[in-house]
């Protein structure tokens, strides 16, 4: 089961940028972390970033016959871009919208996402577990709390 | 470590209320889902469901000592109790609001929460899935992915 | 065929609150004329009155198998209860909405219900007869003014 | 004691017209069991339809004098005719607003009506009886239920 | 001359909630001093909290005919209890509304009061003084600074 | 102690202007009343009043160092001045607004003030009382009750 | 130089019509004091009445090539009739809109005209003489002071 | 194949009105050149114009079963008649709107079409080629491009 | 019978300012043919201008007892300025606004005044004739066209 | 004469993507349609698709000089890019917006295009055929009815 | 060349005024600084500051033929006075407004100014400098670069 | 001390594009004007252009550590692009926002910049002095008018 993760513009300035908001850790260690505990979930995961919408949609157009779901932190496109929005519908990969702040809690433009009412769901405001989270609902969604007792050994 | 479990109104319903949208398991089943997946995690939790907003208000007040965490879905008072905000923030108990639907996808007043700027994160639209993203994300605040590892033998 | 004549916020006080809108009867007096009308369509009515939404929630939800109807006054709750919706949606049981003044002629704030898109119809304006008149709605849903002919000799 | 039943634009097509909105019932049909009816409530009704704004106006105007009461579907003029408010306002006839559909469950520019506020009260969502009802409120201000009682043996 | 001093949701957490904003001073502390200016001011005060609506609806409507005054602070249910504010209308008794902190230079949301109309007046912003002005306010209303002068020995 | 009470446009009407508002008294009537209770509190005031928005603002200034409260009935200048806005944060003169009538019960564009947010606090809808709180809450700021009872033998 | 005076919906109604607002004058009454105006000012008018907003467009159509100036109350067609708004500019007929009462003292729909911008001018709130002046404005146009002067014996 | 051709209000003054807009040709150059076009693409057409709303709501009714398609110019009314939309939605006759100027490049209430939504499609600022386009869609929508090929020798 | 004719700010600019919207007439010319017809019209007046909102207020207040009418152009002061409202509603002397250019027709902030709703009428877009125009309306309610006749020969 | 066909975001997908909406027709089979059409017409065609708004203001700038015309459909990027808009009114080719959906009959935000102001004309909801009247109106600008008689045999 | 430099309301308490915003240069050496520069580029300045509107519109309107340019200040009549913008353009004197704090950073209120429309330029966020800026514009306006090199040397 | 004069969408078309608004000089000539005046003034400028939002983010974020200030002239992704705010925001390098025409006085939806607010100011309107201003802030910055008369004989 392969899973698409997708990082939005400045993504890549994770660690420098804003860290009072952000925090210091960088979208390398970020990735390092969500490849471990996929590997433990048993999913495979692949990782982008991009600061370009339009590379954003050729990846998610992509994505349709290779990956089973997107996580997908759109940062500030998540504001306006309604092309990204096209692509997902269109795309039929069903999509988690992460963010590492919580976006309902800062400036007025960032509490409303023109993405979010194409996703399978929303979560915001736990920094990098975040991400960790998504993927636990990818896992969830194929096999539930069960599945996950003989995976894992829980 | 402590986890209050709240549930809003209509809630008890859950499994008869529009299961088109909310599916067909029951409140009970749904707390003995939570219930295993916290034992799992080392996490304790206890479960209140109420219509009614006051009682909610008071639990939360007394919530501050006892628990570490809240879990809440506040249901349809997310859209218009700023009574219940005012409750997380004094409280000072980090509260995490969930939703069962996507509430981005629904109708228009289901797109703002006034709730969800006091709280730590919000997460929506995975059903059951939900609330167990939220016992993660409290486990991980706990420790981490290195934390889980250790204790579960991922 | 049972009917819930559901009572909202206030209307404990009528004949003695706003009488220049709202009248001079009580609500006892109501209730008695609503019984008289009701027996007299064959309709059998019981009566509860809250200033409590949460209490109400939970009327609702219980009206369920036992009500075929529910005659409601929410009362000012009419403005924002997202919550009183969801539990007439969620119930089941259909409701008509009634208001004893013309919502529709006084402050901004009366002229849109929140709940009003949930509940079969809205009656508005005709003081006491508002509720007579969502009797009689609920007659002819049961069988129209043929049957009416029949049962009562018209 | 005299009716105007005045039906707005596109209630002509009755019966052919989106008939899961409006039912399969034509105009005719419709006037016929509201005349029905207003014979056993011992009332008067002539009835009036017009796609034309100007010629309702008209109409409204002449019944100051001859009718005591006008039961109004305006349709789709609800939503923006000030001209048609200012009629019945001038006219003096007490006026009883009317839709077959409940407008506050359906499209946005459909919920609002600018004639409301002049009339005595609005019935909306009953289909037909929407109607009837309208002649029962004014039945009741006619002498109320006791008066009822000692006409049609109720 | 008896005074109803009603404190809304959340005004029990006085003295530990948000300190910052609302002080150090507990709601009991609080009472003791109203009490004592009550008394030099020669009105006698009755104390009630609730975080539930109804509850403090339930408590306006049996003010009427045995409290002279309401002082109110209604807490976060100020800016959406339609319900309150029909209680106040309804009672008759009038009724002062208070806020420890100036709502006006706070979040938008707490800028507007939905139950200020219906109240004689409103004070906000003085902390525990913004009770004792009320207080004044209903003193200055039985005799003015006359009878104040006489009374007190000013 | 020096408190500067502030009147604005129109104010010099008083007594004359729309009395079924604003009462009688005439603003010379309305200064002895204020300079009374002035006294008995022990404070010193002084009176300026001007129709003119660029001298209450060279007022507002040249009271920083000589004042140590301004209390300031900014009339309709409240609803748009922005200018008087920042004379008052710049000054640094604590500063208290009043209104004679209850600002929230009137027109639309009443409700709303531009001067509120930079304020130590607001009151409305006493009439010449609400001057008279506003010494009384300077009082209350400079000792509490308990200084009062010394000072006044209350 | 002729006029054509174009009367919009329900001044048929004049006299009758909410007398409160809009005095105790017919129609016929008000024309008569236009023509005799009319008639001192070397001015020939041409009256009509329509309650249809086509009857109304037509007759502006018709006006180019034989009125000079055309004065018209549209009641309420002003406030939403993009069409008459249309037929006026495109019969390129310069045109004084009047209004009995004044529209900016009213409800907040009367305040705002959608005709207006495609006029020569506005005139409201001199009842009967708010035809007058724009006779007067007409004749002014047409020599101004001078000219009446010589005319009139001014 | 017939196909009806309707013109909204104020079209009748085509060539005279505003001509820096609209153009010189007159409504009959207008209408032989979409005769001549119609026959050559095999098209019947008939055309009516009318200032009123009514009119326009009947010839809309009336179209039902004896015409295939509606090309309709609604003028000023796209704005505002919701009564006009109704009409459409009810004959069930597919429509096409069309405007001579860009609607979306003037005054910003002309950008919003209240009747669009229930058309098959908008097509605006091709001056007369508007009316033309619309003609090649049914043609097209009738047969497609091969068909044409057949037809014209294309 | 005395008029005081108010020029507000910018007029003293009149035939240098924006020629093109305002026209080459000075404000001496005007006033100049202001008074010319005053005289014939059997009236009084005096004229001031002023750029300060406060000056204006004053003479506003001192109207009162010495003018029995107020021709007003408040100019840019018509959008926003609440005190001059109240100086006006205070006064208690009628007052008519004038414009000289069309305002409706103009920048989407001067369509709207706040000082209209206070004011008798409004006469706008007749240039120098607006004042003009306010005199015959004065001239008309101290008598009427019969009294005019007799006065001016007419 | 030479025309550029430019598809936006997601246009590459056509045929896969919500084919409910957009149909199962590839871009491919679509540009095929096109070309066919054109070549009929005489015109030469490019296409040009691409996810970037970058590019495609490229492509826009790029176009003055060599084409005549473009026809674009700017898919979600109507609803946003003021930076393709500024293109568009910079490059000088006159440009027809043009869309496969009735985009008036979709979500709100799809109902606005910041685009069309600096169009010739839009075109929707005709589905391939959007861009088939599109050619027949650059067609028709290119010589009109007649030309086209010579030139197909019509 | 003369240039007026126009200080707007409360920059008098410069340095002393929220020096957190404002810095803790003085009115007095901020002008100093203004005259160094200006003398090094040939410009010749005067000062002037008010807190009074009209004030500032007189000088404004006495500017024509004495002043080749107006830097100014608004301060927070940016905001409102729309009588200040009538003056610039009445006046014709070019006009460059400047504000020492970045604006469009601060409340939403000060993010729009009313006078900017009617302004060569807006210059904001540079402190003292944005005054420094405004000259150096006036400078390059009256001959550019080349100019300058010529006269300082550079 | 280096900058990087940053150009956005449509500005490679300078000179070419509305000439009527921003003149006819090339980028190429803005640019060397830009450079003559950075070299007198000391400072080392770059140049880029890009039509590319992504490009323009990557170009910002690379700019840290290399640049000292950052010159950018956003065009039309002044009103949407978030992501260029955040990205400015996350750099770290200080950004001025330049316009060549006057924002304020074009378009409504020119008048507002999401970018200004992380910005250290702004400068419109002044055509290829909006760039030239920017420099002499930053040099200003650098050491003020004192250093800048050491270093250009000023």
């Amino acid at each position: 089961m392969k899973v698409l993760v997708l990082h939005g513009p400045n993504l890549n300035l994770l660690g420098r940028r804003e860290p009072e908001i952000y925090g210091t850790k960088t979208l390398d260690q970020l990735n390092e972390e969500i490849e471990a505990l996929a590997s433990q979930l048993g999913l495979e995961v692949e990782f982008f970033q991009s600061n370009h919408e339009g590379v954003l949609i050729d990846r998610i157009q992509q994505a349709a016959g290779t990956y089973s779901w997107i996580v997908f932190n759109p940062g500030a496109f998540s504001h306006y871009s309604y092309a990204l929005r096209d692509a997902i519908a269109g795309a039929g990969v069903p999509t988690i919208e992460v963010h590492l702040s919580n976006i309902q809690a800062r400036e007025e433009f960032r509490r409303h996402s023109v993405i979010a009412p194409v996703c399978a769901g929303q979560i915001s405001g736990f920094g990098a577990a975040s991400y960790f989270l998504a993927l636990y609902a990818i896992f969830e969604r194929a096999g539930g709390v069960q599945a996950q007792n003989e995976l894992t050994g829980f």
